[in-house]
């Protein structure tokens, strides 16, 4: 079974590659993808939407570890949940709570049974001290009640929610790519009956009207609009960075209007 | 088969692994190897060198796919060129077309069988909807030709001239790696005959005398220039950074003449 | 067998992906694991010490490679060193000479015998022409002795000293982390004795009270000080970069006292 990995702990490091060490001394066979490690330090909403923008794209009973995990060691608890026949393993701070979309979970497990921690285990680092293991011994075999005793509910992350009215939406800024590229959190299916050519897109400063087909419908460093490849409205600025552009920072508003 | 990446997508994002998910899907026995993800956004001739330069290095009959592709969705068409054995797949803006050096192509395809390509293609991702795809077909033995129709030609990048004097040679920076290392244009056969250790190398408002066997050859800090791991001829100072210590940026001029 | 790998080359550029092809041509059933490609560059101790606490996460029998290698090319050997049934290969620069901790090596070869190394070496990446070759080689079966002859000493670095008194202990910064925590060399059975929870820890301005369980028991942007996942004492900000907020250095002094 394919193990992925989704983490902040960036690519400076030796924590991911421990991780994998962890993961190959219990399972030397395991094939292990990683998602992203650059989602940016303690953000774990960047990592439930990368996470929940990843799963479709992997074979269904693969197992999406995500550690965005600044309470380690804490009261928190590291779990697992099953939705779909799809496993994901990483603390209970909502990191894991959007990949699941509005699907009932077949199991929470809350991974408490020692037998399948690392045997010695410290306060800050549980990706390699119990999330890696669980992976790994899921991946052979082991059944995800035996990790730990079953649990009813979970940390659940609250997605800031699009206002759609008649003849606007507004919305926000909820993920930057490393391309400069604004992700707001308006979906494809929020534009339903709104005609997207006679769309007004406005953000800080900048008014773009309608959507483009693809980036370079537009000019070399104009602004545009797209709905990109995680199915939510994009703005952009063709061979350019729009973040830097316009100084946009996550939660910046978004409004669309019906163009008069 | 082996499948390689080459991109501009960076380490932050998912865009890699998503790739690496769909492979998976289709064949999850592939081995892949990343080149590269760091080739600065949108720079199709970065990517083309790096490609050129590491084809070597992997087995015959590995697929390369290289996305660096700011035309994206739109005419620009989506590309797989076997070259003595190895394929290559990407974009058709001339991200490829060092690779082959000046061997003639086997095959060049137009990547157009949607059977071959993801179920639901967007305009931004290719890289996700049909090169990953097409990789992974091929090595599970897909035919080049299946997935789509023959092509003539194919869109070659200028890589700039070295212009050879006599008593002299000009060229220029089209490369700098993460260390600051200055690659340029001129390779090892452009300096035969030439005494490597009376020849002044000038970069901006540095001037080298003659070639070095080796980095530590110099004092700390000391510009010198040796024939690189690419066979270019590069500037570097000893364990500093020659391009933030002289601002050196892609396209600066380098002049050899010999010392007199 | 797994293959590690622990470099200074970064994401950006193609180095490391051309030592998996070099690897793949000679074992295409390789199995490798990065443990860090981000090591500053030419910084050995950074090097040594990733590797001296990856190490132990790793099956016995693994190969593990480290090229921080700013003398590539010069008179500095290239080496493998055998502890406890662990392979290393690098530079004999000390970067490998942590790993062992105190055991005594099986054995200690200069990878010396070219049968071994790429057909045509350059003078600029023995990871590519050297070191690659010999950890595939050795991953087939090869036998260490045969990759070169036996030598009987290598070079060690000095890993700067703690100094513990009585009621006192006086170390330094040795590495920082991508989240700004700051990791001394005072390892954990150095405050052997000492009352956890009454000792002041001096860095910089900041004096930490205490040692803490974890980095979620301080407050946002509070200085804690913790054992962290390489049973060091790290000092840390809870959600914050420590090092930007002090301008904390490399070799900063440390210093633990019985609080008053």
């Amino acid at each position: 079974m394919l193990i992925t990995l989704t983490t902040d702990f960036g690519q400076k490091d030796s924590f991911v590659g421990i991780m994998k060490g962890v993961i190959a001394g219990i399972n030397p066979q395991a094939h292990i993808i990683d998602i992203s490690h650059g989602i940016p330090p303690q953000d774990i909403l960047a990592g439930a939407l990368t996470l929940r923008h990843a799963v479709r794209y992997f074979p269904r009973g693969s197992i999406h570890v995500a550690v965005i995990d600044p309470g380690v060691g804490s009261a928190r608890r590291p779990l697992l949940i099953e939705w779909d026949g799809n496993y994901f393993i990483g603390p209970d701070n909502g990191v894991l709570s959007l990949a699941g979309e509005n699907v009932e979970p077949t199991h929470i497990v809350h991974l408490s049974n020692p037998a399948y921690h690392l045997k010695r285990t410290g306060t800050t680092f549980h990706g390699r001290d119990i999330f890696a293991p669980a992976a790994a011994h899921l991946s052979v075999g082991v059944s995800p009640m035996a990790l730990g005793e079953a649990l009813g509910n979970f940390v659940k992350l609250a997605l800031p929610e699009v206002a759609r009215q008649d003849r606007s939406i507004e919305g926000e800024i909820v993920y930057i790519d490393s391309f400069g590229n604004l992700f707001t959190n308006i979906r494809e299916h929020d534009l339903t009956g709104l005609p997207r050519n006679k769309l007004d897109i406005v953000v800080r400063s900048v008014t773009i009207r309608g959507l483009s087909q693809n980036y370079a419908s537009a000019g070399v460093g104009e602004f545009l609009a797209v709905i990109n490849s995680w199915d939510m409205l994009e703005i952009a600025a063709y061979k350019d960075n729009a973040q830097k552009r316009i100084g946009a920072k996550i939660g910046d508003r978004v409004e669309i209007a019906l163009a008069i």
